[in-house]
């Protein structure tokens, strides 16, 4: 620590900047432990995300969306898997270079979204290292005991929707990457299209990718009406087909159905290889699930009372596979899923 | 990741070396979520505790130790916290030149320590890193609702007691750098002791450091009988202030009776100066605890019970200070507490 900058030791840092976020389950943040405390008749779905500097988001990304996206991730899990917000912990390795006024800054951001969510810190561990920045989040929500929606509850005859829209994630990090670190391209898109869109399209996709925002509004209809249930954080196909997997089941879907936005929309005219990076690329943090016959209406319904929209892309079918189709031909994916790993 | 040599995926490396280390609540790891059911009239407690390659660890030590090491220091804290491990969560960042040989004595080194504590698995993340290994484990116990044992429950006149053998660590680090990695010294010892002991006391010493053994067996004792607990992971010295600190009290501690090990004896004969280290050094993993005027022999008689031995080293007073006494004499200590931070 020779020749750095004065900076607080971690008790005095987790007092003045995590004490604040932490929850009455976090004891004050003075203790080894945390608690949680599950309603009578309710259990606890747990979730954890990791996210690494240079991998999962810029380094030199604001402080404040650094620590947005490392919980909104893990919160987007709970709403997926029907589960209200109860608390989380972070475990926090920072990089040599730290300053007080990142993490300040860094604090403010995690105060901000966990006041959103609903979700206090109750625990954590902060390390140094010499390596880059990581944040490993792990998340707790409750649901009714046996109530948790999970991958593998999708039935034949089902129909597939999704939150919201898709593929802003996936563009957004091009405009992003683009706008603020002059890069050329990530992925498989072309970058000159960034250039050809209106500056209000690039924001709203740098947005959508560096702020994702949680769909925590619609837990509570996907635990009444879906029987399946998952985020879309690595790409709509390759997650569909993990959720198939899950359930055994294979799907047909129309892919002119999947829900864009003006900016996704204008970024496909200017470049229209781009719809296969919005259907395959990663960080949209939008719902995909199934719901009954008799059901994906009232899900539909209470998703729209809860402010968000639901679109239906198709059926599960009893078959292995999964047949996309466009424009009425058919249609197939060499590389179904964004991996970061 | 051309030029690599080929391994299993996420997916695949899940199915493979951590699904079998799944339990129930881990839902095969095929879900974006685990789930924790405790029982009626219990609540959980949530610990974290990340471990960085070089900073807690030395990078090259055996894979299966470093995965032990990492659910111990977790578990630790759940006995300490008097609670019965119920699950945990692994988040995992490898650095770029990892193999499958290697992760799977990782593997099979955190199966065994699971199977030991009866903590299975129940999800994780993995993620790649140009920087060094990171391992966060977030642990969940059970105890009954509200006897959690907090750090904060030290009342004057209450017993001061720590189980095991303490210095043991420390010792074992400046041992096992010695042996394994030829290095002169960590922290203030000077490492000429290290060739003075016997290769038994050495290869004690370095075991103690590799691979803690948490406390479980001290839990249930600990929730009926102490006042307050935590385990010693950052020095005796420092991590009795911080219990004190949370509890408002101080204490007179009679530094001759802290138990001391053959090896961590031979060690100090060898070394005067490692007495310091013995006591402010880290890495102990024993359970420091109070327990009232009426509790402590039953304190005592449950530990030993449990076949762990429970010492009583001094008591808690109304004073803001700890007063520390060896051979009759008042002693003070410059530096109380090993920070990894």
């Amino acid at each position: 620590m020779a020749g750095a900058p004065e900076r607080p030791g971690e008790f005095e840092l987790i007092a003045r900047y995590f004490a604040p976020i932490a929850g009455a389950g976090g004891l004050g943040l003075v203790d080894d432990a945390g608690l949680l405390r599950p309603a009578r008749g309710y259990e606890t779905v747990v979730t954890t995300d990791a996210l690494v500097a240079g991998v999962h988001f810029f380094a030199d990304d604001p402080a404040a969306s650094i620590a947005r996206k490392a919980l909104a991730v893990n919160l987007s899990d709970l709403a997926a898997k029907g589960a209200r917000p109860e608390g989380f912990v972070l475990s926090l390795a920072l990089p040599h270079g730290w300053t007080e006024a990142w993490l300040a800054d860094f604090a403010q951001g995690l105060a901000r979204i966990a006041g959103e969510g609903a979700c206090p810190l109750i625990g954590g561990d902060t390390v140094s290292t010499p390596g880059p920045l990581i944040l490993s989040i792990t998340a707790f929500g409750s649901v009714p005991a046996g109530r948790m929606v999970p991958r593998s509850g999708a039935r034949p005859g089902d129909v597939i929707l999704v939150s919201g829209t898709i593929g802003d994630g996936a563009l957004g990090l091009q405009a992003h990457g683009f706008s603020a670190h002059g890069l050329s391209a990530h992925g498989s898109g072309k970058p000159g299209w960034v250039a050809r869109v209106s500056e209000e399209h690039r924001h709203f996709l740098a947005d959508r990718y560096l702020h994702p925002q949680p769909r925590l509004a619609l837990a509570a209809a996907l635990q009444l009406h879906a029987s399946a249930a998952m985020d879309v954080s690595d790409g709509l196909v390759g997650d569909l087909a993990k959720l198939l997997k899950a359930s055994k089941a294979g799907a047909e879907i129309d892919l002119d159905t999947v829900p864009l936005s003006a900016a996704a929309r204008a970024a496909i005219m200017a470049d229209p290889a781009l719809a296969e990076l919005a259907w395959t690329g990663g960080d949209d943090y939008e719902i995909l699930c199934t719901a009954s016959e008799r059901e994906y209406l009232s899900l539909i319904v209470a998703a729209e009372a809860a402010g968000i929209a639901l679109v239906a892309i198709g059926r599960v079918t009893d078959q292995g596979a999964v047949n996309y189709r466009e424009k009425g031909r058919a249609r197939s994916f060499a590389q179904g899923s964004f991996a970061h790993f």
